[in-house]
């Protein structure tokens, strides 16, 4: 399940393929785009406290429920509800209260939009819950949101294999190099011949989703434990100046604009 | 505000460019690729009702509060915060529970990683929230997600103007084609010359965030009087067997792959 070797091997050939602007800035870090504010007056809800209490999970058994949650809610609830319904129980409020049904939508990279792969996005959304935004001072959640993209984009998928598969057969594995569904689906479908209807599709997503929701279960118990380190090695925004995922290529082929920069005055 | 009559036009344009595999059948409706699965035995919070409460809110009163509140949470939880921040008041719980700051992390489409723009991503949030998931028997929530999508794609952003904006210069405007962030900007930087990190791109993008939590107030409010309908042409799975957008040549030019077909048996 640790993709942490293969993600540094692939770190340094894929950034060798990059063609683009600016400078390439050493590390990853915060991802500094927009700059950073706080307000006294926040107009978020009165009761937004982190972090939200957490005990530790077994990735394993999350990813079980994950996997056959998928087929209730589909991708990005399934990921939040293989790791919300759990700490209902251990933990209780603040999750009995969260609407996580609500996150359905997420299939299909929006309502079948092919944005970001729902895994990812519910991913997301429980690490940012539990840790909280990083405007609130604590930059976990979204350095495991940037980790959880990056994983994803270079894990050979699916990566985990549930005890009672409903399609048993061999499945195919392909690596994204991307967090969106419309790549991440399409080079499987390209790869294994399956259409998006069939039901072996369905299960390689929701082996995608068990797969993520094990990843992000891992992140949040070495955060809890005092261990987590951001493994991401790739802001866009500060090597390209751009908001961007790390394959121009997939896209843009050999013509790679560069983005405007920021005029000295 | 309206952008339903270039939509329309736009509609028919753009399918003439098309360039893809399957039949396209007439009209949206549900993006059904998943199928549609229900169970007695939720995982989800067992406090899940919807609709949630909701107050007619006034659009342009909301997209002023979106556009002030992107300098501090920026697009995705500006547009959440926007309506929340009302309903708080309006309504009460269970808006006031709800964790809105938690999703500071969809900016730059999800910390950086140029996915889905965070003011759509944070549209479909409200929009799912309050109407509720379509397992739970609700589709306008997942209707008004498609609309926001395809209304933003091929909207002239940004739209609104605030009352006192702080950049007070005239901004060019551009059609992304897309809901993703990459595009979105992107093409807006193209077209303006302005770099990412530049005061004008900020301005830009908190007017985007407006103007896209005016779009949805509209959706809303049609929804509470009984009178939204779907304005939605394009449901990509059902057109080319593939979850997407509609700008397959942005990225494919003129070599769209077709995707695997269900085999009949």
């Amino acid at each position: 399940m640790d993709q942490k070797d293969e993600m540094d091997d692939k770190g340094v050939s894929r950034r060798q393929m990059l063609i683009g602007t600016g400078a390439v800035a050493a590390g990853a870090a915060l991802a500094q785009f927009g700059g950073l504010l706080k307000s006294a007056e926040a107009a978020g809800g009165s009761t937004e406290k982190w972090p939200w209490p957490y005990e530790k999970l077994d990735p394993a058994v999350t990813a079980e429920i994950c996997y056959n949650e998928w087929y209730r809610v589909f991708c990005g609830c399934a990921v939040i509800n293989s790791v919300f319904s759990q700490l209902r129980e251990k933990v209780g409020e603040p999750y009995k209260s969260f609407p996580s049904d609500a996150f359905v939508f997420l299939e299909g990279g929006q309502v079948g939009w092919g944005t970001i792969c729902g895994s990812p996005a519910g991913a997301n959304i429980v690490a940012n819950l539990i840790i909280g935004p990083r405007i609130a001072g604590a930059t976990a959640g979204h350095e495991i949101s940037a980790d959880t993209m990056q994983w994803y984009s270079e894990a050979k998928m699916p990566v985990f294999t549930p005890k009672t598969p409903k399609q048993p057969t061999a499945i195919i594995t392909t690596v994204s190099d991307s967090p969106l569904c419309h790549i991440s689906v399409g080079k499987w479908m390209k790869a294994s011949g399956f259409a998006l209807a069939s039901p072996e599709r369905k299960d390689r997503c929701a082996r995608v989703a068990a797969s993520t929701a094990y990843q992000l279960v891992e992140y949040l118990n070495d955060w809890k434990d005092g261990k987590y380190k951001s493994t991401g090695d790739f802001t866009c925004s500060k090597e390209f100046g751009i908001t961007g995922q790390y394959n121009c290529n997939d896209c843009h082929g050999d013509k790679v604009p560069e983005a405007p920069q920021v005029k000295k005055s």
